[in-house]
């Protein structure tokens, strides 16, 4: 048994506006096991919507359409008369709904709704009223053969409202996507692990799918399947048990937290401060780091030190080095990493320099290239990279960089079996 | 005619990941004026990508398909062999895409590529290649009866890296969804502006529709049409002028740029510099404006100072001030603007001192309250705020702030007409 969801309005299919409610709607269903097998959008245009109705319709396996979108007031409002329409069941006057609706133009606006708000106070016959009182639209649920179709407004607050009036009125289901423990990793490229882990995954059962997500350095890896089956979760859970086991050197969460956030987790299991300095990221890193609620524990300061002279003014970079090397040199990165540690009196300095793009770059240093650095009070580490893309992408590689030194950094501290 | 997108992956359909490509293929197809009649997601799972393919394939309207995802090196991405299959024609190793693979691991990781990745140089028979040159997967275009297939790489950067090349083997149109003009402005909020102008739109056509898009303090504004008709086009332009002319005090694009990339363009015509000074934005105010290429010509350093030690040694804020008004404070915001104007001997100077949240507030300061300030040579101007949101938004509404102020404050120092 599966779940679709079908947004209604050109403003999403014309690229106007980005989708919240599908991506909302979907996590929830995913959430209590009726993941859905598709979402569609489609325009507020009645042969395609009618359409798209019947390619869901159409499908055995999905039971339960959420519909959102197209119970405005207006004229290119078309869901209600088209579910009318297509299931046979004449719309009918809910008077109490219109009480409410000219209840809230009165202490809304303090006036009389218009009168094309009135088509709002129509449910079609037999359909089951879903109450909104944060809008005037209230959503229905028709029950069609093996089928339960919702219909609610699409303004993303009134969609969130609804989804506990939806969720339990959802079929029970046995049979179900199921998603098992994830991984995540960083430090190895998406192919490169998905090679070493496959004798893991030779055997597989027909039913039990691994999906691999690549997120800018990062790997998120799955095992999910589609029934709740406690043999499939089983096995599911072996195999992800001897990835982080034998993959330790790359894992940091078992549980989807981002980077900065099992890192801010580490720092504060281990009482340690960072500060950063950072050239090319403008402020990339601390933002990152700063956007974990508590990070004041462990974050007291960062520069961003664009030009040379704040370099040499504000960590004390020496102006010689920078002429020798460059500013994009690993010595730089370096006396970056060194000097924050040694000025803000943090546990660890990061420092970093490269050449975001598009213009700086020269024939030895090109857009993309990249020095990270990270000081305790023993040693420093530089890493060189060269990045590829936009200006964008080379900051944020170049910031998940730096927090994947900081992070297996910080996990070699922490002892074996923590 | 019109397209239809089709974007494959389960991490997608389950909610664990927000779309970024259809909304940016849907804006591009819109703008060319082939909006989409669809926009669809699938999961990883071979039977419901070709129904979901078989949709579009029976739909005449639609004659032009782009699917992205599921070209990637492991065994869960199926879009190659699906097509492959539907179509009849039998995948071909291209040598000169499997060198590229090999040149790409060699210069980025200096290693081989793992075996899978081999199947990431293999083709539809007959289908144009689309080349890659900033991931492994090529894309290509498969040409069905009347209709064009292109398939390219999910991964958002490498999707919007494809659009030139599918754009220009799209096939040719007239009958259009078009949009005109559109204008930005920030400093007034969606209901008022739109209150405002209701007198120019009082006369619109009925194939002319308004559209607003709030985003985080700014209004978008555009006005669209179905019908590619020059006068309907007049008309909005007419109306566009009007509200560039009347409400000129909150307009800061009518091209679509964003508010750090107009304020970067005001800061290099007038050729003055900007420093920062943040306490709860963490480095985001300073990232936002370092995303902006060539920056470095009028931001040259920015401080986080998150802690009070920082801010008093760094910036000079005295500690009796902080103690006598708290650390988010007025006084505070105003000593933080004008302490890093005088450090670094920027022209402006910003700072920012908030609770984002969740924790860190008293009954006198909530979580959402910041204090931005901006220091010119002459005068300092300090907007308190109260913002409701999670940690990420405050930060963000507070960023938006600080660039609105800026905008309007370099805005005031360019001669009228210009």
């Amino acid at each position: 048994m599966k779940s679709a969801i079908l947004c209604i309005g050109t403003e999403i299919t014309s690229g106007l506006v980005k989708d919240a409610n599908a991506s909302f709607l979907s996590q929830n269903l995913t959430r209590v096991g009726l993941s859905p097998k598709y979402i569609l959008f489609a325009p507020d245009h009645a042969e395609s919507i009618l359409k798209a109705l019947d390619f869901y319709l159409d499908d055995e396996e999905i039971q339960c359409i959420l519909i959102t979108g197209g119970l405005g007031p207006t004229e290119d409002d078309l869901t209600r008369e088209i579910l009318s329409d297509k299931f046979r069941k004449k719309l009918v006057f809910i008077p109490r709904e219109w009480d409410k609706i000219v209840q809230f133009y009165h202490r809304l606006r303090n006036t009389i709704p218009p009168e094309n708000n009135k088509k709002q106070a129509y449910i079609p016959e037999g359909s089951a009223l879903l109450e909104n009182p944060i809008g005037t639209a209230p959503g229905f649920m028709i029950q069609f053969q093996n089928k339960k179709i919702f219909a609610v407004p699409g303004v993303p607050k009134e969609t969130e409202f609804f989804w506990p009036l939806i969720e339990e009125r959802l079929p029970s289901n046995d049979s179900q996507f199921y998603r098992t423990e994830m991984v995540k990793i960083c430090g190895i490229g998406e192919s490169q692990f998905g090679t070493d882990i496959q004798s893991l995954l030779n055997h597989l059962p027909q039913s039990l799918h691994p999906a691999y997500l690549p997120f800018f350095g990062e790997v998120w890896f799955y095992l999910y399947s589609y029934r709740k089956d406690p043999e499939l979760i089983n096995q599911a859970e072996t195999i992800i048990k001897k990835i982080k086991t034998n993959w330790r050197q790359y894992l940091f969460s078992d549980w989807g937290e981002n980077l900065e956030e099992a890192c801010g987790n580490l720092l504060r299991k281990l009482g340690l401060t960072v500060a950063t300095a950072e050239s090319c990221t403008g402020g990339f890193l601390s933002h990152r780091l700063t956007n974990i609620p508590g990070s004041s524990h462990y974050f007291n300061r960062g520069y961003i030190v664009y030009s040379n002279q704040a370099k040499s003014e504000d960590l004390d970079v020496s102006s010689t080095l920078i002429t020798t090397h460059g500013a994009v040199s690993e010595e730089v990165a370096r006396a970056l990493a060194e000097g924050v540690r040694k000025k803000t009196g943090a546990d660890l300095g990061i420092g970093i320099t490269g050449i975001a793009g598009p213009d700086g770059s020269s024939q030895e240093k090109p857009v993309g290239l990249v020095y990270i650095a990270l000081a305790n009070q023993q040693s420093t580490v530089v890493k060189k990279q060269l990045f590829s893309g936009d200006r964008l992408t080379i900051k944020t590689l170049s910031t998940q960089t730096a927090l994947t030194m900081l992070y297996f950094h910080l996990q070699e501290k922490i002892p074996h079996g923590q």
